[in-house]
């Protein structure tokens, strides 16, 4: 059945009247991200991160979370992405992905672990985790996309649709990437939202498809900084979300002159960045 | 008002329509915990963590780090706790807490750097995470705390009345705790699942409360496998979630002898793991 959940006895209880049977859950596992790259003493290896993840596409995920972090920004970035070795009995799904950087690209190890939103000259707050966006070479987006309102609003029937994880579970997350005709064109779930959201610009990465300046992106929950930051790095100009924004991640939008839409609902939708590219 | 949130100009877009006007959004902003313990060769400084959060309740969620992270286990473990400076201006709230450990109190930034989920044995995978937490001093929980299904399924609603800032914003999530009457002892709000955890379950180590064994803890969204470790470590023996566990939050839940609670709405629930303390 569905490689995202798994079957497991529970307990119902409705209205004092307990029965029991079997229920999917989504599945959770650990994947750790190890990274080879080159010093000027020779080549090197760290473990980048591990995320809490539903196991499948995880060299998207991988990819995504490298380009999320601003370490590679192409595929031709990476020389080498796989996993350690096949899956085995015991783990069941295989939890290390290793990649190899290619020669030539600049990775400081150091520089990542002195940590991205904080600067010395004025601490830490939203203003500086914003800066440091525009230090990583992020610049405003133009206003060349455009989709239209009827579109936007049929994107969320779509994305429904198509996570078949969450049918199955009620508990996943979802992000797709669409074009301007409402055409979801990846879809990927996870149970954490920003795992979801780096498969998808994972995948993009690795089929050449950055900077994503003709998609938007939907996400099934809440557009928290993290989530706009992601669709920023991406180059994609418009990020919809069927629950609430943060207050930065808004500050975020209009810095970047993104487009951001919550409480995307029926044939309603509330629009904080970048109404200019939506046509109505 | 509320202080979690402010007021943003926004769009609303309803069936082709457009509206202008105010609404509240909930605030986002980065803190540091930073942290000060003694080495053999005299006293060091460390950054532990950025975390995106709502401001508010900053030392409840820094000390609720640091026993998530197994770094404190009591309040006898923190010698000094506070804000780093008076909020400013250009900062709007102030985004640095600082923690000083009590003399004695053994940490070694090394250990904590090499990932907590890894072991060389065994790789990575959920068995290893699950061991890790019994090598971290965690052990299976006693069987005295009850709760009444009919109490269980009164505690959604007041969680919900308690929520200030989601009524305002729609964008925040809560945690609370709850004694065997339902009542609620501490709500929490934030943009972060586990920051909300993070902030009930510090105030519990700050007023000397823990272990927890006759509190249960109940979260708004899903519960994976880091807010079962959460609920573990603070020794509350029942976590009720909203929506839907993982299956690493069950398997987590199951190994210690815990309940675990999910799709908590109306007056139905689905009992994951620990179905003996609930009496009908």
């Amino acid at each position: 059945m569905n490689p995202g959940s798994l079957a497991i006895d529970i307990r119902k209880h409705a209205k004092g009247l307990r029965t029991g049977g079997a229920d999917r859950v989504a599945i959770e596992e650990p994947l750790e991200i190890r990274l080879g790259f080159s010093t000027g003493s020779g080549p090197a290896r760290s473990s980048m991160a591990i995320t809490m993840r539903t196991p499948g596409d995880d060299i998207e995920l991988a990819a995504g979370f490298l380009l999320s972090e601003s370490i590679v920004r192409r595929s031709g970035d990476i020389d080498v992405i796989g996993h350690c070795a096949p899956p085995t009995p015991d783990i069941g799904s295989q939890n290390v992905v290793h990649v190899e950087l290619s020669t030539g690209v600049e990775f400081d190890l150091e520089r990542l672990q002195r940590h991205f939103y904080t600067t010395s000259s004025c601490g830490v707050c939203g203003k500086s985790s914003l800066d440091a966006l525009r230090v990583a070479g992020c610049t405003p987006f133009d206003d060349s996309m455009q989709v239209s309102s009827d579109v936007l609003v049929s994107i969320p029937a779509r994305l429904r649709a198509a996570q078949t994880t969450f049918d199955a579970t009620g508990g996943l997350h979802a992000a797709a990437s669409f074009d301007a005709g409402g055409n979801l064109v990846c879809t990927r779930e996870d149970v954490g939202r920003h795992n979801a959201v780096d498969k998808v610009i994972g995948r993009m990465l690795l089929d050449d498809m950055l900077p994503g300046h003709d998609r938007g992106l939907i996400v099934s929950g809440r557009a928290s900084f993290e989530l706009v930051q992601k669709s920023l790095v991406a180059g994609i100009p418009i990020l919809a979300a069927v629950s609430a924004p943060s207050s930065l991640a808004i500050d975020l939008a209009r810095e970047f002159n993104m487009t951001l839409v919550g409480f995307l609902r029926g044939d309603t939708f509330n629009v904080y960045a970048g109404e200019h590219r939506l046509s109505v």
